[in-house]
């Protein structure tokens, strides 16, 4: 039989779980709250579902191939970030069927056989997948003080390094690093090594300290952001992100991406979510309210801790007698769904209020049980 | 500046036309027709659209990320297999950002630096692309009176040689390769190579000597069957579709496979799809019916030769005196689109009574011009 790559079987093969449905049906649970995906619970823009309507009232546009250029949805881009004052081009753009296909893109686009990328752990899980899939090596850099440890990840640096991933804020810890050490880390790095700056809950951060990183893309560094309208945006069945970077950059990155990667509905989401400010205003208050919410009721219970977040979740770390699966196995049979992201530690989507009250008074039922 | 692998400096990048409203602007075009892309001139199923209003009408569905193991759509793909006495299992089905993503993914799962893969010429563009951005090398056998040249194939297989595509039907040329060829190439192929049938337009196909390629995967052959959604279901705009090959084969690739590849309005669409087997005829038998239309009118024109075709398109080879530049940019003008597929060859769709019929104006007034 057919082999694949050597470096193809080291990565866990994705071993689909069952629909939520038919979990649902087999425990006799009504309506599971999922704060396991890190999702937004209010929704998108009712723009959004207009913009939709309108389309499907074209039934025959749905057979049409997507716009391969992207060429309205990079349209309303260039227009949000010229009122914040920055000039940007299309082919300073690259759009992605969620920020998720952008990392493959970057990585098959400057990964080869050997090379390393630097990233932190834990962190988003799918950077060093992404690179083992192409033979290189996945260099992982503990947190230091659940924060990426920007220092340590230099001293990773050799001359195969390619690339740099920091996830900012990081996932599953919800931290962020801060411009100072910022600068100085992009002062520190050697040339010709891509940084990836993933800012997928970019929207959520209220931290002042928060750096710019559209600072270094005007500076000519060799750096791609990554955005995405999965999370604040609340478009994550649609699969849409994009990515910031000089246009040599986004030039050698066309050349892997595939010229129909985006589906047209999820340009037209997509645009018409960026037309609506006051939807993400409103999302972004509910989250401040719930994470105050949460914080409130975290801090009554003595036996864990948490740490504050910059995004739409919170990363929980249990008490010394339990674990991350016990507490995912109670929870689910009480109808909440959160992630466990390490033996003791588990990650919980803010979700609406009621969401969050039913999360609270089941773990509290766990602890207290 | 991070230079990107050599390899990927081979590939064409994609530049990015302007979408098409933008040109109707440009030449105060009013609407064009579209027969450049192989798009279904009908549309998706009217269930399509139902079940679409009826995932918008609860918004924070749209919030949530897809149903990454496509258990629903899984089951709808096995009940129509089911019905053609074929049994399949969920393991035994992959599905992707459109049947182009999963090309990708079988190359990268299979194509390291300097493995060959062996490919027709002209053939879909993609598989030459996709291999060469893995650093391997695409072999391009010429087509044998339009037809790919199964002996040829073999003859320029090596023990480098990892995967041979067989577009069947061919795009551009809408030809086919007869069972009894196939059964005697796959004989003779040697073990241990993945043979890609890229099945995109089975649905059209008529010529009983079509072979049943359902059969070599059931004798455990190493052989991977793509089929989509893009074309004869009319889905092109959400990109779906799907591959079929043996367990082994779809877990490895379900290590390269992003759990979130296929959106859900994609995956509720092609559920919805399959189950309106009644718009499937109407689009066929639409598709017959512009066959015959344009087998007519091409027929009277003396200069031009066209290939019947299993296929919803027509390759066109044109007079000696012109070039498919010269008759894109005349028909463009005339309002009608079509695809220029080598020097003196035009691929065209067939479209709606009246939009072959605007075709068959234009051309004949070039033609006649």
């Amino acid at each position: 039989m057919i082999k694949p790559l050597s470096y193809v079987k080291k990565i866990q093969p994705y071993i689909p779980g069952k629909p939520v449905k038919e979990v649902e049906r087999e425990l006799g649970i009504k309506e599971c709250i999922k704060l396991a995906s890190n999702e937004n619970p209010v929704g998108p823009s009712p723009k959004v579902i207009e913009a939709i309507k309108d389309l499907i009232s074209k039934p025959v546009e749905l057979a049409r191939y997507p716009e391969g250029s992207g060429y309205y949805l990079k349209n309303a881009l260039c227009d949000l970030f010229a009122k914040k004052g920055i000039t940007l081009t299309h082919d300073e753009i690259i759009l992605g069927n969620g920020s998720n296909e952008l990392i493959d893109i970057a990585v098959r686009t400057y990964i080869g056989p050997g090379d390393e990328a630097v990233m932190a752990n834990p962190s988003f899980v799918v950077y060093a997948m992404s690179v083992i899939s192409q033979g290189g090596v996945a260099k992982e850099v503990p947190l230091k003080n659940w924060r990426h440890n920007l220092e340590g990840m230099l001293n990773e640096v050799t001359d195969k390094t390619k690339i740099i991933f920091i996830a900012n804020p990081n996932n599953p810890t919800g931290t962020i690093n801060y411009k100072e050490e910022f600068d100085k880390f992009i002062k520190a790095l050697p040339e010709n090594i891509l940084i990836i700056m993933d800012e997928a809950y970019y929207e959520y951060v209220t931290d002042p300290e928060y750096p710019d990183t559209l600072k270094y893309f005007k500076e000519d560094k060799d750096i791609l952001i990554l955005r995405t309208f999965s999370k604040a945006y609340g478009l994550a069945s649609l699969r849409i992100g994009y990515g910031i970077a000089k246009k040599e950059i986004i030039t050698e990155m066309n050349r892997i991406r595939e010229p129909f990667n985006t589906n047209t509905i999820a340009q037209i989401a997509a645009e018409s979510a960026l037309k609506d400010e006051e939807h993400l205003k409103k999302v972004l208050e509910i989250n401040e309210k719930g994470k105050d919410y949460l914080y409130k009721e975290l801090d009554k219970i003595s036996s864990i801790k948490y740490l504050p977040t910059q995004t739409n979740f919170i990363y929980i770390v249990l008490p010394e007698n339990t674990t991350s699966k016990e507490v995912f196995d109670f929870l689910l049979k009480q109808g909440v769904i959160v992630r466990p992201v390490g033996p003791k530690q588990i990650r919980v989507t803010i979700g609406l209020p009621e969401e969050n009250k039913s999360f609270i008074e089941a773990f509290k039922k766990f602890l207290g049980g």
